[in-house]
């Protein structure tokens, strides 16, 4: 594939405010000249949707760890050939809420799913394709939770208890350790104006580094 | 796990008779004093059969070849967890409508998919779990989907060409040559009482084996 747009995902534990910043990203890289595709994960595409749909819903059935895990890879996949590969080679932007990071975090460090296997499914899923950049939120958990139950009906995963997006948020912060050029890691409990502060300088800086690499 | 049930698969190309004779295959084993749980894949859970309604649906959107067979293993992870080893263990035997040699001909021989990939898959979702038995039901695929096409609507498989059937037949049958003390191949193109004479004579074998192995 010959890649010519940028690939920015955004990343974090429930209500940490990913929806409401990916808005001002778009329109940050928007008044850089770029154009710009929107998008989510688990979604995307209309397949990957409806496999979002049986992820998100309340079951009395349990669900398999691994069967989770491969229906996240499945919409990927999906999502990746029929919009976010043709996006890119067309020369635009895309801007994704979550993507593969989020499958370490929650698969990997919340359901405690092997890394190796993750990485296995990733390699054969996206090929070499990683985002560009990752802009991850950051927040305790409780506070997070706390914005997300007062917006809506809480799905299969927000009905996870404490411990859990503990260890979501930890595998959040492990990725960046391990990889800190890839990440903008911001502290999402400040004031939004705050938050959006950082996230501009941040991307400022970032393209700033791309403009020059060519 | 252990296992002390017995596991058995019925495959073979579209109208090939693989739920005509799942009955007969159970009234059979049933006779013998054993408890049979009689399956299908991809399916057998609630969750799994929504998978199933996924990857049958006829749809506009051109479907990743990847994120379907990563749908059928999210589908049979599922349905392994919550239904066929719980079964086993409890020492009932298990009957199944299609499983993994499934993928190998329809996504492998159909689809063209790397094999080496399903294999990777089946064991990280089966890991050392295999059926005791597949029967597969051998005919010229123009002869199944005629059969199928007076039987119902065409779901999204059905509508693929010959050659993506002859492709699938093909794979099921090298299967067999490479391993042919798992399989038990009968011509499905004979009279149903010929076929069921063929699958009893086979099966009454096998058991003879299973029964002085211990
Ligand atoms: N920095 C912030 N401070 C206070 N509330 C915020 C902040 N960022 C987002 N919110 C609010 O928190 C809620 C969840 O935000 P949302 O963008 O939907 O989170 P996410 O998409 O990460 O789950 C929304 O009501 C949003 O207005
Ligand atoms: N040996 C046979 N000869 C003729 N018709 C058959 C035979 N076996 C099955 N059929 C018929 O073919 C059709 C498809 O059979 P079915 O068991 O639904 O196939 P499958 O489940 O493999 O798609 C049914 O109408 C069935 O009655
Ligand atoms: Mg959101
Ligand atoms: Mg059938």
């Amino acid at each position: 594939m010959t890649r010519k747009g940028r690939f920015i995902t955004v990343e974090g534990t429930e209500g940490v405010g990913k929806s409401t910043n990916l808005a001002f990203v778009s329109e940050l890289v928007r008044s850089w000249g770029q154009t710009i595709v929107q998008t989510r994960e688990p979604g995307g595409t209309p397949l990957a949707e409806q496999i979002r749909e049986l992820l998100l819903e309340n079951r009395s059935e349990i669900v398999s760890h691994k069967a989770e895990l491969l229906m996240v890879f499945a919409a990927r996949a999906q999502h990746l050939e029929q919009m976010i590969v043709p996006s890119l080679e067309r020369g635009d932007w895309v801007l994704s809420d979550r993507f593969t990071d989020a499958t370490y975090a929650y698969q990997g460090g919340g359901r405690g799913l092997d890394c190796k296997l993750i990485e296995q499914l990733e390699n054969c899923v996206q090929d070499e394709l990683r985002p560009d950049l990752t802009i991850i939120l950051d927040i305790e958990p409780e506070v997070g939770l706390a914005r997300a139950a007062a917006r809506a009906e809480l799905d299969r995963f927000e009905h996870e208890d404490i411990a859990f997006f503990n260890r979501v948020r930890s595998a959040y912060r492990a990725r960046v350790e391990a990889a800190p050029e890839r990440y903008l890691l911001v502290n999402a409990g400040q004031p939004l104006q705050q938050v959006q502060a950082d996230i501009a300088r941040g991307l400022e800086s970032v393209k700033t580094r791309w403009d020059t690499q060519g």
